[in-house]
C-alpha cells in the first residue's frame, strides 16, 4: 500500500505545478488514482474492500495534499462518500454500493452541499424525480457515483446515491476558483431524474443520532488532514529553495541564506505550528477511529469528544498552513514568486479549502467548552 | 490633474482582472498612461514639466495601486527614474534628458537593480561599451529609456541613462511571476552596447552625499505607497463583497453578513491597520518633501529621519497590505474565490512586491534607532 | 507651561515604582499637581482658566502617563470633568461651577460610572436626596468636587456636580487592584445626601445632543492617551535597560544587547507600532479639537468622524502598550525582572485600564463603518 | 501517589494568591512538600526512592504549576538535581546522595547557574577550597543540599553537590522579583568553602557525552511543564470567573458574559494554543523517557531528537501561557483585575520563568533543523 501510495504521490508531484495553472479536470491523474488500488481503503473487506482505519487513511491524504491538495481532497471525498454510505445506508445498500465500489473501483463525487437547497425530490409512482441544482459539488466530473442531497416534499433534506451518468444528471464543468483548482468542485443540475426508492439512504439516514452524525466528523478531519499536507509540503519546497536558492542579504553578515538569523527564527515558527498540528492530528483521528470503532453504541459525549478534538485540530492545522504558506516567501526571497516555482498555490489552495465553513464559529464553539463544557451541536459541519 | 487621474484609474480598473491572469506587457495601459499627462509630474517646471510634490505623486501612484499595482509601479519608477537624473546628473544632463522626457513624454524604464553585477563598463575611445544582463528591470519593455548601473573597470557601481532603442540593448520580457504580472520586471542585456561619456550621470552621481542617497527615500516611498494602495483596494471590493453577496453563517443568528460580529471586527481590524499606515503616509511624505526640497543643504541626520519615516511608513504599510489581502476572504467568504473576481491578486502583489528587500532587515534598522539612536546607512535600500 | 509640567513629570518619575508598590492615595503628588497650576488648563479663559485645547491638554497627560498612569489618569479626569461642566450645564453652572474650579484650584474626583446604576435621586422639597453606591470612582479621594451620575424617579440617568466634603458622602478608599494603583477606583457612598436643584447639570444635560455626546469623545481620547503614554514609557525605560545593563546571548555571537539581531527587530516592531498610535493620534486630537469648536452647530456627521478617529487612536495605543509592555522584558533580559526597576507595572496598568470597555467592541463599530459606513451610536462609551 | 498530589496542590492552591504577593520562602509548603513524599520520585528505587518516569514527575510539576508556579518550580528542581547526580556522579556518588535523599527525604536547592563564573575552586590538600557567587539560585534557601558550579583552576566548569549547611555557605535570601516570587531565586556565597575531593560529581561529569547532556533536556522539560501548567491555571480560574462573575456588555445583546461571541471566540483560541501545547507536551516527554532509559547507548542522533522535541513544546507553552495569561483579562472583564483576585500572577510569573533562555535563539535552534536537520548543540542550555 505505501508503495501505491509513494506512486502516486510521486506521479502527482511531477505536474502539480503545471496543473495548478491549468484548472480543470485533472483526468490523467484521477485514473492513476484509479489504477492504484486506494479507492478502496475504506470500504470493510466483507464488501471487498481493504478496511482501512481513518489513521492510515488520512495519511494517505496528507502525502498527497503535501504535493497537490485539488486531487487529495478527491481522493479523500472518495473515502467520505464510502463512510456516508456505511453511516446513512442500510444493510442493504452498504452491501451493494460498496461491493460495486470495490468491483470497479468506482470513482465517487459529492452533490450533497447542505447549504444549498435549490434540489427537490417529488413523488413519482413508487420512486422519486429529482429536479434542481447544486454548487460546490467537487469531484463529481468524471465520477462514477454521487452522493446527492435534495429536499423532500416536506422540506426535510434526503441523501441519495445515484450512478452520476443516470440520464437526467448534468455535469457543468464550470469550476474556475483561484484555489483547489482541479477539484472541480462546479455545479451539478438535475433535471427530472428518476429516482428509485432504495436510492435514499436509509433508514437510519442522515439523522440517525450520533453514529450518523460522525459524517461530519470525517468530512472535518479530512479537511485538517488536507491543511496540514499544505502546511508540510509548503515547508519543504521553502526549505529547499532557501538551501539550493536563496541569497543572504546584503546586510545579514552572513555567507547564506540558511544561516540568517531571521530565517532561522521563521523556520522555528513554522516548524512550532506543523509540529503543534501534527500531533493534535494524532490525538484527534486516533479519537476518530475510537469512536468510529463504537458507533454502534457511540455516546452524544463520545461523539462530542470526538468533534472537539477534531475541531482544534482543524484550526491549528488551518492557521499553520496559512502562515506557512503565506510567510514562506519572506524565507525564500523575491526570486521565489516566479511562476515556474508555483509556490503561490499552497496559499491560493489552502485560502480556499479553508473556507468551506468559518475558523470563527469553530473556535466560537471550542470555546463554548472551554468555558462551559457545551458539546458542539452535531450537524453537517460540526 | 485630478481628472486626468480619475480617467487613468477607471480605465485601469475595467480591466485589471483580465490583466493579471494574461500577465505581459500591459501597452495599451501603457499608452493610456501616456496620454494621461502624468508622465511629467515629478519633471521640473523649468524642463516642461509639472514640477508635482511627492506627496502628490504618491498619491497619484497610490490611486492607480487601488486598483492595478502593477501599472501603479510602472507609473512609480518613472518618476524615480526622474528623481534619479535630477539627484545623479549634472545640471547639462538633468536640462537634456527632462526635457526630452517632458517633451515626449518620454517613459523611463530601470535596469539599475544593484544587487545584480552582472554589467561591466569597459572603455572605449572616448566612450565606453557595456556588456551583460540585468534582472528585476521593470518597466523595461516598451519603455523609450532606460536607467542601468554597471560596474567600471574599478568596480564601482556607475549609473547611466540611455534610449531602449539604442542598438546593444535586448529587452527579454521574461517576467513570469506570481504577482506583479504586469511589471515587466524581466532580463535586460546589453551586447557591446556604445555608452557616451554624458550618459554617466555624474557628478555628482550615485554617491554624491545625502542629497544623492534620497533617491533610496524616494524608491521605499514609493514601494510603501503602493502596498497601501493594494491595502486600500483590498478593502475596498471586499466590503462590496460582503455587502452585496456575501451571506451570514448558518448558526450566526443574523440575517446578514454585514451584521455577523466576527466580520464586523475583521473589518475594524482592517481599518485600524489601513488608518495607522495613512497616518504613517502623511507624515513620511512630508518629511520627503522637506528633505527633498532642502536638498542643496541636507545634513545626515535630515536624511536619516526622512529615512526612518518612510521605513516606518514601509513596515506598516506592507504588514497591512498583507494583511487585508490575507484576510479578506474571512469576510468574504467561500464564493469569493472564483477566478473572476481576482481577488487573490491583491494578496500575490503584494506578497511579491513585498520582498524588494526584506521588511526583517527594515525592522532592525528601525529597532536600532529606537535602541541607540543610529541613523540607517544610506544605500540604495535604506 | 512646558516648565510646569516638566517638573511635574520629574516629580512623579522620581517616586512612581515606589508608589506603584504601596498603591494607595497619592496625596503628596496630588498636591504637587494642584501646585503645578495644570488643573485649570480646561477651564475657559473666562472663568479664570487657561482655555487649552485638547491636543495640549492631552499632550500633558500622555506626558505624565509615560511616568505614572494613575496619576496621570486622575490628572486627566480633571479636565474631563471640566469639559462635562461645559457640555452638560447650563450657563449659570459653567460659570459658578468653573470659576471655582480655577480659583482653587478645585480637583474634581469622578462617581459617574453609568454601567452602576445603584445610586438613586428622590424629590425632596424643592431639591433632592441621593442614596446608594457607585463603584470605579476615579479619583474621588482627596477630591473637592465630584461628578455624580444617578437614576432619578423615572430611571432617567442624571449628572450632578456636587462638593466632596458634602455630607452624606463617603469615599471608602477600597481601590485595590494589579494595575492603576494610585487611582483610588473605588466605592463612594451617597446616603440622605442633600442635592440642589442646580446641582443638577443642565440643561442641556447628559442627552443634549452631538455636542453634550462630545463627552464620550474626550473621555475615549483620555484612555488612548494614557495609553499611548504607557506604551512610550515603557519603550523608554526598556531601551535604556538593555543599553546599559542586558547582556548578550551566549550563542549570540554580538558583543552586546545593542547588537542582537533579535533584540533590535523587536524595537523596531515596537517603534512601528508606537509611531503609529502617534500618527493617529495627531488626527484624533485634531479632529476632537475640531468638533470640541464647533459644538455649537455640531452634526451627527462631525461627531461620528471625530468619534471614529478616536476609536482608530484608541485601538492602536491599547494594542501598542499591550505589545511594548508584554515583550519588553524579551529585550532585557530575566534581570530586568527584578522587583526594584517596576517594570511590570506598565503591563498592569494598561492591563487594567484597557479593560474600561472592550476593545472587541470598539473593533465592532470600527468595522461597521469600514463595510457600511454607519456611526458609531453616541453614548457613554462611543 | 495521586492522593498526595491532590493534597498539596489544594494546600497550595488555598495560600497561593497572599504568598505571591507577600514573597519570600515558604517555609510551611516546602514543608509540606517534604511531608509529601513527593521528593522522592525521581530517585531510583534502588536508592529507596519511587523510580518514577519523567512523564510522572512532570505531570505533578505540572498540576502544582497551575495553583502556584514558584513551588512547582522548585518542586521540579529537587528532580533535576536528582537527574544530575544520576547523569554526573559515578555510582558510589549516586548512592550516597540520593539514598540520603531518600531517607530525609532531602530537599535539593540549586547554585549551577553555568552563565554566572563567579565562582571558582583552588586545591586545598586533598580537597579544594570553593569562594564566590553565584546569582540565580532556585530553592536554595531552606535546603539541605546544593548542586553548585564552579571553575577550577584550569577555568573548566565543575559540578559539586554538598550540604547547604556546611560552614562557608551563605544563601542571602534577597530575591525579590515580579514574578516566581517564592522561588528563593537569589543570591548564595561561598567563603573558604571547604570542598571534598568526592563532593565533585564524576566521573563522567558534566561534559559525560550525550547522555550526561540529557540535563539540558531535563531542565528544558521543567520549564515547559511549568509555562503549560501556568497556562492551564490562567485558563480555568477565567472561566470561572467569567462563568460566575462577569457581566455582558450593555451592547452585547446577550444575556451572559459567557455567550458573548467575543469572549467564547478568544476561549477557543485559548484552548487551540493549550491542547496544542499539550500534545507536544507528551510527545516531548515520551521521547524524553525514552532517550533517559537508553541513556547508557545513547547516540547524539537521539539525543537531538529528545531536545528539539522539548524545544518544540517548550516555544509552544510559553507561548500559549503568556498569550492566556495577557488576554484573560478580555474575557473577565474590570472587576477581574482586583488584587485579592491575583489574576496577574500566570502572566507576572511566565514572563519571569521564560526569560531563563531566550524563546528567540530556541526557535533559532528549531529553525536550523527544520531548514538543514542540523541537531542542537548540546549545552546547559539545549
Amino acid at each position: 500500500m505505501s508503495a501505491a501510495l509513494d506512486e502516486l504521490t510521486r506521479a502527482l508531484a511531477a505536474t502539480a505545478v503545471a496543473r495548478d495553472r491549468a484548472g480543470g479536470t485533472a483526468k490523467a491523474e484521477r485514473d492513476a488514482i484509479r489504477r492504484s488500488g486506494l479507492l478502496t481503503l475504506a470500504v470493510p473487506t466483507a464488501f471487498g474492500g481493504q478496511g482501512a482505519g481513518w489513521p492510515e487513511i488520512l495519511g494517505a491524504v496528507r502525502s498527497l495534499a503535501r504535493v497537490d491538495s485539488s486531487l487529495a481532497h478527491l481522493f479523500a471525498f472518495q473515502h467520505l462518500m464510502v463512510a456516508s454510505v456505511l453511516l446513512y445506508g442500510h444493510p442493504g445498500q452498504q452491501e451493494r454500493l460498496l461491493t460495486a465500489t470495490a468491483n470497479g473501483p468506482l470513482f465517487w463525487g459529492n452533490a450533497l452541499n447542505p447549504l444549498d437547497r435549490r434540489t427537490r425530490l417529488t413523488a413519482d409512482g413508487d420512486g422519486f424525480r429529482l429536479n434542481g441544482v447544486k454548487s460546490f459539488c467537487s469531484g463529481a466530473s468524471d465520477s462514477d457515483l454521487l452522493l446527492v442531497s435534495a429536499d423532500d416534499a416536506d422540506g426535510v433534506l434526503r441523501v441519495l446515491a445515484l450512478p452520476t451518468a443516470r440520464p437526467g444528471v448534468a455535469v457543468l464543468g464550470d469550476w474556475d476558483n483561484m484555489g483547489q483548482r482541479q477539484t472541480d468542485s462546479g455545479t451539478v443540475t438535475f433535471t427530472d431524474l428518476r429516482v428509485e426508492a432504495d436510492d435514499l439512504l436509509g433508514p437510519p439516514g442522515p439523522y440517525g443520532g450520533p453514529a450518523a452524525s460522525l459524517r461530519a466528523c470525517v468530512a472535518q478531519a479530512i479537511l485538517a488532514s488536507v491543511y496540514l499536507g499544505i502546511a508540510e509540503g509548503a515547508l519543504a519546497e521553502a526549505a529547499a529553495f532557501t538551501r539550493d536558492q536563496s541569497r543572504p542579504w546584503r546586510t545579514s553578515g552572513v555567507a547564506s541564506a540558511a544561516e540568517d538569523p531571521y530565517v532561522l527564527r521563521h523556520y522555528g515558527e513554522f516548524h512550532v505550528a506543523v509540529a503543534g498540528a501534527d500531533a493534535l492530528a494524532e490525538r484527534a483521528l486516533a479519537q476518530l477511529q475510537q469512536a468510529w470503532d463504537g458507533r454502534a453504541t457511540l455516546t452524544p459525549e463520545q461523539r462530542g469528544a470526538a468533534a472537539l478534538a477534531i475541531a482544534t485540530f482543524k484550526v491549528a492545522a488551518a492557521r499553520a498552513a496559512l502562515d506557512v504558506s503565506n510567510r514562506l516567501f519572506e524565507v525564500t526571497g523575491a526570486r521565489a514568486t516566479a511562476a515556474r516555482h508555483g509556490f503561490d498555490r499552497f496559499w491560493r489552495n489552502v485560502r480556499t479549502h479553508s473556507l468551506h465553513d468559518p475558523i470563527d464559529y469553530k473556535l466560537k464553539e471550542l470555546g463554548a467548552w472551554a468555558l462551559t463544557g457545551a458539546l458542539p451541536e452535531p450537524g453537517f459541519y460540526s
